[in-house]
């Protein structure tokens, strides 16, 4: 059997934190590493670009998680300062990556090639690339540190180049359930079940609107797929026996 | 003159860590502090429903800021422990509020008001609430922290009854000039510019993809309006001088 694989992802980014700008990377890796990778992200932090905050929670996290997805910082202007930072981290230098250096320069045409550019190939020393179909300037892993760019549609299309370096855990299944009813009545019931299999299945309830009506969606999720179905067949015992109605998805 | 004033969220969450939902809520809370405020989000953490961790995050982050938010976890269910965690966390007792008791009994009907619904009446000791005019479940503030759920429309619903718990900062002023060009045309400029001004105003370099053309928003912002105008005129200068297209919006 699999073990547990798990990961943080570190947001870097003022626009994300001061409200200007909706984040839409955590869902798109999170979603991504559970149905691919079976890895399961445990923690996320959004902070400032200030390379002091971006050193430390590098540190933390990559000690803590088998991986930390580091999101945004790594174009071209005085705010990006994620590869520096990651560099101060492990105490690395920060030096032209040559083969990233080859690619920019290829993509730019030797005329081209300014410093803001060139200051995209630079990286950690020992760090491995993460190709970038989209707008060539790669991303790069140092140790367990995956760096991608942080606007998402960059992001989305270079994805797929991590994998590569990901040890993959067990997969996580899903099951949902909506209720046409609301949490307090059917809580007291769902804590016993939760309760009898708390080791294997996790129960989560959320509370939903939909075309006037509320309901509540019941989440469970295993690495056990027997298990999974085990808690699914208590919890429609549950709902006949409340006669609650059920939304078809 | 006013003072900074900082905050920090904390999304308690599995549904947000899993990647089954979007959150919300930290744009609309950072967009909120900002301009109702002058309040300014420092770090944002997402977590799972685990006592120890909320315990353990809600120690640290109330300590490092002036205000934390808290988002879910504090509806009827057997997951919800953000305010058991809250308690825990400064060793106050977890207890009927009796206010937020007579609430909830009121809304429900006794006949109807159960045990998840009684519940959701439970708090640290000597919290204050934060009234919730959309499902009556209030929030409450407990020291620094004010906690809130985490179904985005009741959360907004309830955001202006936590203005009068919050001391306000200086206002934040931002600006933002959208530019037909590339980041590494304006990189060493938009760097001077910035080392120029560093204690006084923040500029930030985020690219765009608009109708198939690619620009670049520069966003600048400060707690001086005057000196914002000032990088704002050094800006304009930039702009005509490499003769960049300017989107009006």
């Amino acid at each position: 059997m699999k073990k547990k694989v798990n990961a943080a992802i570190l947001i870097i980014g003022n626009e994300i934190l001061s409200g200007r700008t909706q984040d839409k990377n955590i869902i798109f890796i999170s979603n991504w590493l559970n149905t691919n990778c079976g890895i399961t992200v445990n923690e996320v932090r959004i902070i400032p670009d200030i390379k002091k905050i971006i050193v430390e929670n590098v540190q933390i996290l990559s000690k803590k998680y088998n991986y930390l997805f580091t999101t945004g910082g790594i174009g071209p202007t005085h705010d990006d300062i994620t590869a520096q930072s990651i560099s101060k981290a492990f105490k690395v230098k920060y030096e032209y990556h040559s083969e990233a250096y080859a690619i920019l320069e290829k993509y730019y045409g030797k005329k081209k090639f300014n410093d803001g550019r060139k200051k995209m190939a630079k990286m950690p020393r020992g760090a491995k690339l993460i190709y970038n179909p989209s707008s060539a300037a790669p991303g790069f892993i140092t140790k367990n540190v995956l760096s991608l760019p942080g606007v998402p549609s960059i992001l989305n299309s270079m994805i797929e180049n991590c994998k590569r370096y990901l040890v993959h855990g067990s997969k996580i299944h899903s099951r949902t359930i909506n209720l046409y009813t609301v949490e307090s009545n059917i809580a007291k019931n769902l804590g016993q079940i939760q309760k009898k299999y708390k080791k294997s299945v996790d129960i989560g309830s959320y509370p939903f609107f939909r075309l006037g009506k509320i309901g509540v969606a019941v989440v469970t999720r295993s690495s056990s797929l027997t298990k999974l179905k085990t808690v699914n067949k208590e919890l429609m015992k549950l709902v006949k026996s409340k006669k609650i109605l059920m939304l078809k998805v």
